[in-house]
């Protein structure tokens, strides 16, 4: 293994206190390793008995980047490296990964499945640094069904309640991208719309249905509730489980509602975008309330990360980039978004300083934006800590 | 040129025994420049005057390549390669470079313009290798109705035939990505339908029409009489000759099919999947039975499959990609099919290597897993030879 | 910065007179900083204050490669760059610049906001190089209704106004992509739709509306009226300004008509591309008459242009790919397309012939090839000069 001498630029980059401004809370408890392999794939299906997800480019990554952290060598067989693990126990290893990570800053979206993991009193806890939360449009809704609004009063009390759990946030999220696709109707739809799409959704959860909003009605209801709350809106796009159809979540699908809500003056932050990134990269050029970001994509590519990180640094101007991990559960996926994320910036930017393309200086201030100012200034975060 | 110093892993690669997983014939007879240029594209257009074949990244890698497979100088011109091709005469040219080219396996694709070609006991016999069968669904249909079928007798000869003509066979092949493209309803078509299909398309044949199956009902019909039949079914996705609409060759389209059958227990092998490769990856990973490859871009793009085969090593675990060359006629394409695959392997596993990523035990076994052991499992092999 | 040993491959880039053959003209006039970063963008929108478009790729660009022909050191800041650009002048930065390129001949299109910028006669003046021009189909129609033609009139003046705006050019250009996208009819309209749509239209302008051809019939009578004329065809396609939806302007989706007008024997031309170059690398292996450039991507990508001329070198034939800048206004975007394709074309094109992939004979043949001699052929420049 090549060791390469630090520069002003490398060094930045090691030391870059990172916001990671769409991020999930770290697992509560130790898990086996068949548990474990079901959290480092976007697939929700049984794992076959021929494979290993430690066999994938997330999986090397795990092993080369984690394992010391652990304690042990780069690239321990994931047996020794599971048994590490639960030697340790849940809560050294989140500590160890979490403040390892270089992340100085979260901004947790506590929508999925938040009893299996840290709510972000505990990851603040657990990192030592500061969270700020991102609530999730749906589930609001969801928890509403849940205490008996009727459907008329459902438009209002959805308000209401979003206003209450968004008090302190700094963000919303929508997975309109996973719900349905964005191929919908861009326009707000009418309030009589609402009530009937509510009445039929409601007398579903009455008959024994999950509470999940899927009517592209009340996706686009919450969305435009989202829109009027006037916070930054984080949108799922591009790559993600079984459930969506990737090739309806494109980000350019969403073109005409981008537009409808320019004069609204709420920014849209779109999230991933694998393998539709450079297409986040045009909204983001043309659009000046559009960002976007390539976090889960960087988790899941490994070593080959580099290359999308090269790929999101083409038309998008450097203020409208920002950093995420999306990580979920496994503390790895939090170190191992800023430890890609630092290893490719690092590549990628040396590169074009040592060929003389781009100077040190400004590397350095792209390095800064991309970690920290951008989301600084979209999420207005100094205020918020 | 520079050359590198053998490595554990660069030995590994260089001494595979492939498994070409989807291949055709090599060509019978000798041919002239002019044939050969229109067999180095996907183009059936007649090759305008002002251009040739070989000024294109496959030209460029068969002179580069395969002249000194047949004892010219690497980069040897067109005009001297065509020489010494003729001079060695087709059966030697043949043996040269199936032999040379290190495929250990051939699963040969039969379905296409069988006379000019080997067939699957010819190919043996040349490359002194085992081969086995893959059928394709269509031409069962086809040669069908030149036999005199009923359009009610249709459905059930149908599956009769299909088990009759894979009685030895590992595997089936669908070409809907040429005959509709992938936006086709993912449901089985209801017996009624087929032969209300089946009349019609019967009819043009017995009018004159090639018998060509173009029909949606009817393509829907043998693919499902596929999944059915429970081998592994390979399609054709993607890049390829202008009878298709590449835009509707997206793998993605393919996703309420996949979902509709993956209770069968049937293996999906996407083919070729340029440039929605990154699309295909996706598939694999979030579903148990998809797999795939991308042969036929890494003959197409020459040198610059190296970057291909960088972008296939992204979400797709290991155990989910293999190795083809789609090769169709001229051996040069099988040869390079082999060759470009070792040489852009190298390429990439060893920078991943060097750069202290992966380690060199994980980056050799990664290269057994697409080379033969991910085909030998899916297609059950070793019971096959 | 490393400086590499001049090749004959090297030498051959730095010195290839380019035929540009999609460009527009440079800016008449000074202008300042605000003005000049609303010409480095594709967005129309003001630019918000917390951002600069220097803090870009091609902003970081400008500062590399223009400051020294401006006598400033490499990586001058904004402000000093603008500075000497506003105490140059104007026709100097012009004449520096246009010279400078080595840029040997210009087709320029002169359909946008062409008083704002050099006409052809004086963009040949300026640069001291060969100007032909390719007349924008739209415009043509447009300063029709602007002279009181009646719809019925309509179909056959446009034809006779197109013969005379085309009498010395040597190409014409669509923009149906921003007007419409590609999923139109691929059809050629009727006589009487197009009078129908015309009366619309030119009512339309009557009641003070600007006389923008929007309407799907009219441009596509447009288009084949362009067909008609027999100049190779420029469409813009892939990325552009907000006004466009990006999705719809994937050249595949012009696969039907480019079928349809195959017989014509006219060629297509498809500008830019981005982010579906591989797609057009597809329509340009398999369709005889179709071309295309990465002009528009290879500026605003800066450095990163390295990877998008590699893959534009992948399935195309080399004889089907062109050089563009498709500079509007500042010079620096006509400098910049010449040298950031230099400068690709040097480390993708002097890698593959130091592995020993490329023989340093075909590296350069290549390199004439899309420096100039496809455009040569196909605008049939030698006779226009």
């Amino acid at each position: 293994m090549s060791t390469k001498p630090e520069t002003r630029l490398s060094r930045a980059i090691r030391e870059a206190l990172l916001v990671d401004h769409h991020v999930h809370g770290a697992l509560k408890a130790d898990v086996s390793q068949a548990e474990f392999e079901t959290l480092i794939t976007e697939s929700d299906r049984p794992i076959p008995t021929w494979m290993s997800q430690f066999d994938t480019q997330v999986g090397f990554a795990i092993r080369r980047w984690c394992a010391p952290v652990l304690g042990l060598a780069e690239h321990a067989n994931a047996a020794d490296y599971m048994r590490a693990r639960l030697e340790l126990g849940a809560s050294e290893v989140n500590r160890r990964l979490l403040t390892g990570s270089g992340i100085g800053h979260f901004l947790v979206e506590t929508g999925y499945r938040g009893d299996e993991i840290l709510d972000p009193h505990n990851m603040s806890w657990a990192s030592a640094r500061p969270v700020n939360e991102v609530v999730r449009l749906e589930t609001v809704a969801e928890s509403l069904a849940a205490s008996g609004v009727s459907a008329h009063a459902f438009p209002d009390a959805y308000v209401e309640e979003l206003s209450r759990a968004t008090a302190h946030a700094v963000g919303v999220k929508s997975i309109i991208a996973y719900r349905y696709g964005f191929n919908f109707d861009p326009n707000r739809p009418s309030h009589d719309e609402v009530v009937a799409a509510t009445e039929t959704w409601l007398q579903g959860v009455a008959d024994g249905a999950a509470a999940k909003v899927e009517d592209p009605v009340l996706l686009r209801f919450v969305l435009w509730a989202g829109v009027d709350r006037g916070l930054p809106i984080q949108l799922h796009t591009g790559y993600g489980d079984p459930d969506l159809r990737l090739d309806r979540c494109d980000p350019l699908l969403l073109t005409p509602w981008i537009k409808l809500i320019e004069p609204k003056g709420v920014d849209i932050m779109l999230l991933h975008c694998y393998p539709y990134h450079r297409q986040a990269g045009y909204l983001a050029q043309v659009f000046p309330h559009v960002y976007f970001d390539i976090g889960l994509g960087v988790n899941y590519t490994g070593v080959q990360s580099e290359t999308l990180i090269a790929e999101s640094l083409e038309l998008a101007p450097f203020s409208k980039i920002l950093f995420s991990s999306d990580a979920w559960g496994p503390a790895e996926l939090h170190f191992l978004g800023a430890a890609l994320w630092r290893q490719g910036m690092t590549k990628v930017l040396q590169r074009w300083v040592d060929s003389g393309d781009w100077s040190e200086s400004d590397a350095v201030r792209v390095v800064h934006m991309i970690a920290s100012e951008n989301a600084n200034r979209v999420y207005k975060l100094q205020g918020a800590r």
